[in-house]
């Protein structure tokens, strides 16, 4: 199916100082003009495929139907890693097979997974180092213009999915997680869901919430930044629904000392 | 009245690093594929309410009419602080009342002034953390379908203007400002527009040109950048219309190690 | 000729952070709101001539025909520099005439060379500080709708050509060239193409390739990155097909301490 207006979205840690970005996005108006391009992130770390799939969980599932989702952090082009084409009941992605898209297949569960084999859809001349231009764009835009998953290769049984760190409740009524992320405002992003938390609430008596991090401990839940007061680090579930760190108008990342990796503990009970 | 294409303009402190600004254009085409959408900036700095006034102010004019100007620097998400939409003769904006249209309220007095409390032109669920997605967003996109101010709330009579630092002529024929912005070149924009100066000219025999910055004196106004020598400090009415400091290719603010909020003088007599 | 959806890139130095870039976009829309526009670059470091004319470079072939690109790295704005539209076989180009374009006429030989001076093409009030604004961006806004090379102005038979380094090949069979580029992973990229080499290759006996550069010699050819260990050092031919000088999941400018104009040699023999 043809969206009425195609819509592509791309995500790369190509950084927006080069060429690169620009490159793949002529390569996609030569081919469909009628195409609209979305940045998603061009500064994710290079080479860090998990900041890419969290920033593409994070927002993918407010495009429209429809909408190609292109995803290029690519540490090993030109070796023998597949570039691949996903189908999902609402969206299609496309992006090397080295994990990538790992959060997306636990929210969107694939209908379609093809390795992307059919040469036509690509460049004349595939270079080994920036497949972004030469396989991924020109693939992007062919499917814009309503050819067939099935045309750019054959179904792949088998495709990398990272076992990224998830977070676990403890006995004794502790929740247990990790960050995942810290954005641009300095607020840490863990991987202790909103449902993870309502479930570990459910099985353990009392309404105590106590987060430990770094070596701060931080009392109850907020709802917003500003619910605090000016400087005064807070725990809250932001937009993604996972649960965060935060300073209002501050850096709890850099209060803090703390990075992506760093532990997170809610005591409940 | 609708634009023939539509036009969506977005300015917030949310960076380009993370998916945020990415949501919230995923939003705007999910409702209306066939508005188009222009950057203005991303990278105020977080939570800078002035710079984004300063930004805004220096650039909306050059959009056509009809434009809808999406600001959102909001530090007090989620609070009681109200989203207004602001509609002036030529163009609309939408933004929270904390006095980011401050500026532009100077230039362009409203027509109409909203407080946005339609919920059917949000999104289903409102997050208390990132009203950009959630709010602000999808009532730019119906805004440009044509759906009429007033349909997004009651007028409001009271609204936040901030005071904005003013220059100022003393009866000895100086004008004292302060730099209200430092562009990427390093140039110190300062708030001493060209009318102010003509005034102050006009009311003060002679024709001296004196700037006083930091501890350095600058002799005469210039035209453009390279009509001094390389490395030479200069003072011209910039592109804004407003007096501001640069060095021929260099960094004024670097070398004078100076920043916002520093004190500029300009003698007449 | 127009395009069917036409394209206008852009590649400046003027940053995202402030609103020049928005302002260009602004009139462009205002003047034909059809236009499509693309963003090249605008890190381009502050006046660097050279880096600009190395990214237009590195990515025009991959538009359309009939793209305008516009490119405003423009240290001498206001002086009497003049602005050029230069029309090639395939593509147009619009800059100031300080030899930004000074690759591109080695391999697109300009069919047309217009001084632009036909004001009604220019916004109505031009500034002496902001010609991206003022007079590039509604020129390239109505040469989008179709309006002629020959009518923004006169041919120029004389226009600035930069003599940019080239690589030489000496009589014992070194390649000796520079770094041209660093782009934002840290390669290395020299002015050493993939012709130089064939050529030096075929007039030099036997199959050595080694690179020197900094301090470090550099062992055979790679076709990619991951081709090598983590961390290693590598040399290929990029996807610009100029030599470059890699690392493995690391930055070889940091690893070495190199950056633009470093010499490198290949010794073939």
């Amino acid at each position: 199916m043809v969206a009425k207006i195609p819509l592509i979205t791309l995500l790369t840690d190509y950084g927006t100082r080069d060429h690169f970005v620009a490159s793949m996005k002529g390569v996609i108006h030569s081919i469909n003009p009628t195409a609209n391009m979305i940045d998603i992130s061009h500064e994710v770390a290079p080479q860090d495929i998990i900041e890419a799939a969290f920033l593409i969980r994070s927002c993918f599932s407010f495009f429209p139907p429809s909408t190609i989702h292109v995803i290029v952090v690519d540490p090993s082009v030109g070796s023998s890693r597949k570039p691949i084409l996903v189908s999902t009941e609402n969206h299609v992605f496309i992006a090397p097979d080295n994990g990538v898209l790992s959060l997306i297949y636990e929210v969107e569960p694939p209908s379609q997974v093809v390795e992307i084999t059919a040469e036509h859809y690509m460049l004349p001349e595939v270079s080994k180092t920036f497949h972004g231009r030469d396989v991924f764009a020109p693939v992007a835009a062919w499917l814009s213009k309503g050819v067939d998953v099935l045309n750019f290769g054959e179904p792949l049984e088998q495709y990398v999915r990272l076992a990224l760190p998830k977070s676990k409740t403890t006995a004794d009524g502790q929740l247990k997680g990790i960050i995942l992320h810290v954005d641009r405002f300095g607020n840490l992003i863990s991987n202790i869901s909103y449902e993870d938390f309502q479930t570990a609430r459910e099985n353990t008596p009392g309404d105590k919430f106590l987060v430990s991090i770094g070596n701060r401990e931080i009392q109850g839940l907020k709802q917003f930044y500003s619910e605090s007061q000016k400087g005064e680090l807070l725990a809250l579930f932001g937009s993604t629904k996972y649960l965060e760190i935060a300073q209002n108008q501050g850096s709890a990342a850099k209060t803090l000392g703390l990075n992506r990796g760093a532990e997170i503990t809610v005591s409940l009970k």
